[in-house]
């Protein structure tokens, strides 16, 4: 299970309004056949998509050119030949139940035989719930509550789509030294990951100074995704409108002194530093911060600013870094 | 390959004055039944550490009884049973060859049947060395040099000890917000590896001040271990006696103001924050960070301070840490 929830953070906001969700399978032997996580709105289910793995894996070579989960479901369900017969599946979520953008997980663990199903957390969301009952009404064994808390931490951004209120994190990048400013602080996978969050939520707020400065964009380009409406959060109105996030197509640009527009969204991201680490301070659900493992250059964070009460959300391990001279 | 140089890495200094292997063992279906490393020095080498915990997962009780690597490996040929039969085993340094403090794992391979042996390095050591001749003589496939340039690097410090020449590295702690002051920086999982660190090298050097403020005791308690000899870099000789460090038995306290007493060793841990590490840029080999996840008040450590030229050993993922606030 722990694998499980580890691969459903490296999903966690992507998969948005969708909860991030880990799956592992286990054969007979107790052989690991995948670890897998709920991709992208409207794409996989962690269930779907670590079978979908595990059948790559044993050879199917059609389930790789499929491109809607329908298809693959559809596949899976034709050409499984009781390969997961007696197989065990960990899910951090109760598998869903319903048919939407996706077919139903229960129906296909159930179909291909399944002989046991450990579970984190029960669906919250009354639509997709009954998974875990259709299940027992097919007698398949489930154990649940596994990780409890953890799973349940993993769906907190989830809970709140569903009470429909906004949920709010910052994005911080850091090197291995604390140092916030200076340019590019991460690798291009990180900043990849960025721009996958982009594409995940409905606004994105900046501050007025990092507009003027770096002249940004503000885009999921890395990812051919969609542009999120922006926020910038500036006493003065005026901006130089030949800035690139002004003339992204069907994106709306608010410059404002307060915070209040993100109760019109459900999914905000806010980017920056010590300036509006402090001024967002009481509206933040949650932190997320990049580390490099690398060393730079500039000014670092002093947990004064609006930094003072923040609590891990999983039990990170210390990272141990080894470095040489570079000219050894 | 890249799982057994992680695991390796895991137990890099703390094999000294054996280099630190990796080995990972997969049976003929694929599945993985053991990764392990080398442990610390007369305990078991890689490979049959591995194929002891792969023994132990299928079931052997007596097998974690056992105590010297020499009573593992008559244990392990009288009660194999040929369930390594057609196996593979990865290694990233050629296994070793010959009876010293534990008896060949090249033996051992051999004698257990496996098909296929995939290694990274090629032992430098004349009188460990031929261990692949060995395998290949009893009809073992080989395949050398997988991953050859990590495997290497991660032999750098067991190769600096065979050209006899002192290896050097430099320990530091660091909140994720690069502060590296102000009290205990990181876990007791972290500290108990310090003192796993401690009891691997001979000596351990640290700055007068450091002694002065924290009257430490550095040794290596948290593990049972030895105590390694100490040089405090020090303009003034005085130092009060009553510090806990200057009664541990059997050890040597040098107080000096350079460094050359560390020709006399040959494994040198410093341990330190800015000022020393400004002192030792000219003599460091490498650096090692613990960088922990959390948050800390203090003083951050500016890169001007003798990190300006400091190149990543491995290639480090960043890491995305998530935070909540406490009050929410």
């Amino acid at each position: 299970m722990s694998l499980a929830l580890k691969e459903a953070w490296t999903q966690q906001i992507l998969t948005f309004p969708n909860p991030s969700v880990g799956a592992l399978i286990l054969d007979k032997e107790g052989k690991i056949l995948a670890i897998e996580a709920t991709q992208a709105h409207g794409q996989s289910h962690a269930e779907l998509h670590a079978i979908e793995r595990a059948m790559i894996e044993m050879g199917d070579k059609i389930l790789e050119t499929l491109k809607t989960p329908n298809e693959k479901h559809a596949h899976i369900l034709r050409y499984h030949d009781n390969r997961f017969k007696g197989c065990t599946i960990y899910t951090t979520l109760e598998p869903c139940n319903h048919q939407g953008k996706t077919p139903a997980c229960s129906a296909l663990i159930k179909e291909l035989g399944f002989k046991k199903l450990f579970c984190g957390s029960i669906d919250p969301n009354q639509d997709a719930s009954g998974g875990l009952q259709t299940l027992q009404n097919a007698g398949i064994e489930t154990e649940v509550g596994i990780l409890k808390s953890e799973c349940d931490t993993l769906l907190t951004p989830f809970r709140k789509y569903q009470q429909k209120k906004p949920f709010v994190f910052f994005k911080l990048a850091l090197s291995a030294n604390g140092v916030y400013d200076g340019g590019i602080i991460t690798s291009k996978t990180s900043r990849t990951h960025v721009h996958q969050m982009r594409n995940a939520i409905d606004l994105l707020v900046v501050g007025g100074e990092t507009v003027r400065v770096d002249r940004p964009t503000l885009d999921s380009r890395m990812v051919a995704g969609k542009a999120p409406d922006i926020l910038i959060l500036s006493h003065h109105k005026e901006f130089d409108k030949s800035i690139p996030l002004f003339s992204v197509e069907g994106r709306k640009v608010f410059i404002e002194e307060n915070f209040d527009k993100i109760k019109q969204y459900r999914f905000i991201m806010i980017e920056g530093a010590e300036m509006m680490l402090q001024a967002s301070a009481a509206i933040v659900d949650w932190y997320c911060i990049f580390s490099s493992s690398t060393m730079k250059k500039g000014k670092t964070l002093q947990i004064e600013k609006g930094l003072q009460r923040l609590q891990l959300m999983k039990n990170e391990h210390e990272t141990i870094t080894w470095f040489q001279k570079k000219d050894l």
